[in-house]
Order: C-alpha cells, then structure tokens, then sequence
C-alpha cells in the first residue's frame, strides 16, 4: 500500500490497483504520480504483492478473450483494477492504456479543474502530448524493433536520437511553455501549472517525461534549460515541490530508471 | 457540410468543425468517421470552407499562446472546434488529440455504450491502442525523422516495415480479434462488434486502421486474412455496411490514401 489519504481528501476511495511490470517506472509511473500527487491510497500490485506479478500477468498477459471480473482483454499493461466498479455494479472494472487510466482518475482524485469539461479535455489534450513524446524518447533506442537488443539497432539509434533531441524535443517542448504562458495568469505564477489555479495530471505526466529526459539525455537537458526556462527550471521544480510529490521522489516508492522507456546510452546524448 | 442528420438522431448539435489538413485522410479520419456513422453535421474546415486551411494553420499551428477563442495552443491538427461549447458558455471549444476528440464525441453522437461508464472507458481502451497501431504503421516509412524524405531513411524503413508486418500486426489483431470474441455473445454476431451491441468509435478507429493496412500492405494483408479472418473479413466488411459509414464510403467526401499516414510502397510490403 502507497500513500495514505491526506486529510484534506476525505472522500472514500476504492482500494485501487495498479497492474504493471515489477522494478522499473515506465509508464506506470504516470499513474503513480496521480496516486500520490492526490494522497489516494493504491496498490502497485507487482511491487508490492507477494506473487503480484503473477497476477499482472494473469490479467493483462494472458492469452484468453477476457483480462479479468468479466472486461475485455488487455493489450499490455498497464492496468488499473477498481473493485465495485464493473459493470454489474460489483465485480471490478479493469482498463488498461495509460491515457485512458489518467481521465478516468482524473476527476475523482482531484486533478483536473473542478466542475469544468473543457478543463477536463485540456488537461488530457496535454497529457496525451507529453505521452506521445514519451513514445519517441522509447524510439530513440528501439527505433527498429522493440523486441530486438538495443546493439542491434544502435546505429539506427544514434540517428533517430540525434531528430528528437535536435527537432522534437524543441517542439514538444515550446508546445509546453506556450501552455505554461497561456496558464500564467489563471496558475497564478510563472511556470506554475499547465492547466487552471492547481496541479493536474497534465502537470504530473509531462513532469514526468521531462525528468526521464534528464535522465536519458542529461546534456542535451542542460544545453536547454536556458532557452525553455519557464518548463525545465520553473515549471520542473514547481512541481517536485508539490506536497504528495515532493514526499514520494524521496521515498522507496520512487523506482530508478534503468532499462525501460528512459535509458541513459551516453552515445545517444549530446555529444 | 457532410453528413445530414439521420431522422433518428433528433438531439440538436452544435455546428462541429473539424480542423485539419486538406486532401489527406491521416489522423482527421477517424474524427470524421465518427461524425458520418453518427449521421451528425460537421464542417471538414479546410476541405468544405473558402480559404479553410489557413483558419487551420491560425488555430492550431500557430506561434501565439492561444489556440482561439481562448483556448490553450494546439501541438499539431487534427482539432475540433465546438461553437459555444466553451469555457464561458458561450464561445468555442477548441480541443486537440485524436483520442480526445473521439473521447469528447463519443457520448454526444452516441458512439458509446448508454448509461455505461465502463463501456465507456472500454471503447476508449481499444480506440487508443488502434491509434497506437496507426503510429507504428506511419513510423514503417519514417523511423528515423519525419521531417526528413523517405528516401532518406528508406533502409531503415525496410527492417521497421518488416518488423511491423511480421510482429506487431498479428500482436495487434490478435489483441482485436480477441476483444471482438469477448464481445461475441454482447454484440450478437461474431466479428460484429468490439464493445456493446452497436456501433461505437472503437469499431470505426480500427476499422480505418485496417483499411490503410490494407492499402499500405496489400501482400501481408491478404495473407493474414486467413489467420485473422474474424477481424479481417467478417469485422471488417460488417463495419463497412454500417448505414453513415457505407454511403460515406463510396462518397467523395472520403479521400484516397495517398502521402500521409498510410502509403504504399510496394518494397516495404510482404515480398
């Protein structure tokens, strides 16, 4: 079990659960950082779990027409298990895709402006940009197979990953700041939130993305913090300084990058 | 103008604008889907309006921090514009990503299971992951850089179009065939629908997914029928006798494939 509910959460919540791989962030750590960005207790079922990966793969990995609880089938993780919430009113509900988790969280964790539907589809506008480039940072070392070793493709690797640091990292980013100043006013600061007067998933997802970039391109983020100050600097630290996160990148909780979407080939970088 | 409301669909909608490029299905496709199987009016901007791509180019490709209307930036078309759908109640609604629009419209063109939050999230499950498949199938002839010539990176276009036919296609389709024969028995026909017991954006954002397969990879398509005949023929052709679908199909309102997302280069198909 993660975080506890904050004080100021007193809502009742059901024990969600969060099925993906054991030992790395990937793209479930999007939908921790909702969890703990919010204070809402879940489960990280394969890290937490005796034998919880068996269950991950079960409902997520297996080769029937049904992932569990009576849903369809899932294409990969990760997952999300919400007991009580099935169709039938009782069995649970299991969803998988990252985006589709994040709008269906969004609303009853608190992160996204209250009784606002444009708000609501900004805020997922944003978070599906910054998931897309974290699609294209993945590609930067598989830009041939994903189920083949990084030395296999490596020499196709250095040049994709010379594009999106040289022409996609740039756009993505200025898209982002253009956000950022687009808020300013509504957020109440500079580089403060993406969308509306408190933090959002958009902010969480894209923050995210960012730091998996430092960690994978560590030079090429240095070389850039100058010319996107308002998103790598303000924006960055604004949020890691937010109450639930702030708590959690310290905590265990927190998994190291290693070999999974973020990884750090020193030849890919800035050279 | 397209499609005329049908006589079922008495509820009054909003005049919807869709915002993309001129001439090409691409990402705008399955926005446009949506509408003609709703049988619900919308403008293809920069196909139907005078001048109509330069208001594209101004809403959602511009290097101002505001899309319109007071509506955040824009990172790249397709987008949807919704008169009086705003913030404030009474000016525009402009929102971006493919998924999300699909997402927004899904319920007000009736495109999803009723009263069914989880079918809901299911039919946004399925949809995203065939969109994922769309990014794949576009990265087979650009791996490397999309602003650069196919030409240029047509080596590399041959190990990922390769690695695209032979693994991922059939990890997709299983994924899809899978989906359709949990919802066997809910839809009343096998390979009739993928969510519920009618027509939702998950059966028509894979079915135009398949379709551009088709056109891009005719050889491989053709052999695959066999393996994934649920998906490929009795799916695919049910889809296309849909009653908004069958007559925009045969209408000049649907565009040919030509250089966008789905191209057919006969060296990237099955040899």
């Amino acid at each position: 079990m993660a975080a506890q509910p904050s004080a100021k959460k007193q809502r009742t919540h059901p024990q969600y659960e969060l099925l993906y791989h054991p030992g790395i962030p990937g793209r479930g750590e999007f939908v921790r950082l909702a969890f703990e960005a919010a204070g809402v207790a879940y489960t990280d079922t394969a890290n937490e779990v005796k034998d919880g990966y068996s269950t991950v793969q079960q409902i997520c990995m297996n080769k029937g027409t049904e992932s569990a609880d009576g849903n369809p089938p899932v294409f990969s993780p990760p997952a999300l298990r919400v007991p009580g919430a099935g169709k039938d009113g009782k069995s649970a509900l299991v969803i998988a895709q990252t985006p589709n988790i994040l709008f269906y969280l969004g609303e009853k964790l608190g992160l996204v402006p209250e009784d606002d539907e444009p708000g609501r589809y900004h805020v997922q506008q944003v978070a599906l940009t910054a998931l897309d480039l974290n699609n294209e940072v993945h590609d930067t070392h598989h830009p041939i197979a994903v189920m083949k070793y990084y030395e296999d493709q490596k020499d196709e690797a250095l040049k994709k990953s010379q594009d999106v640091r040289e022409n996609r990292l740039p756009k993505f980013f200025s898209y982002f700041e253009k956000t950022l100043k687009f808020n300013e006013k509504a957020s109440g600061g500079q580089g403060k939130y993406l969308v509306g007067d408190k933090l959002t998933y958009a902010d969480t997802t894209v923050w995210q993305v960012l730091d998996g970039c430092m960690f994978a391109f560590p030079k090429e983020m240095e070389t850039r913090k100058e010319e996107f100050s308002d998103l790598l600097v303000s924006f960055y630290d604004n949020i890691k300084q937010e109450s639930g996160l702030k708590q959690y990148l310290t905590s265990k909780r927190r998994l190291p990058y290693s070999m999974g979407v973020f990884r750090h080939y020193p030849e890919l970088d800035r050279q």
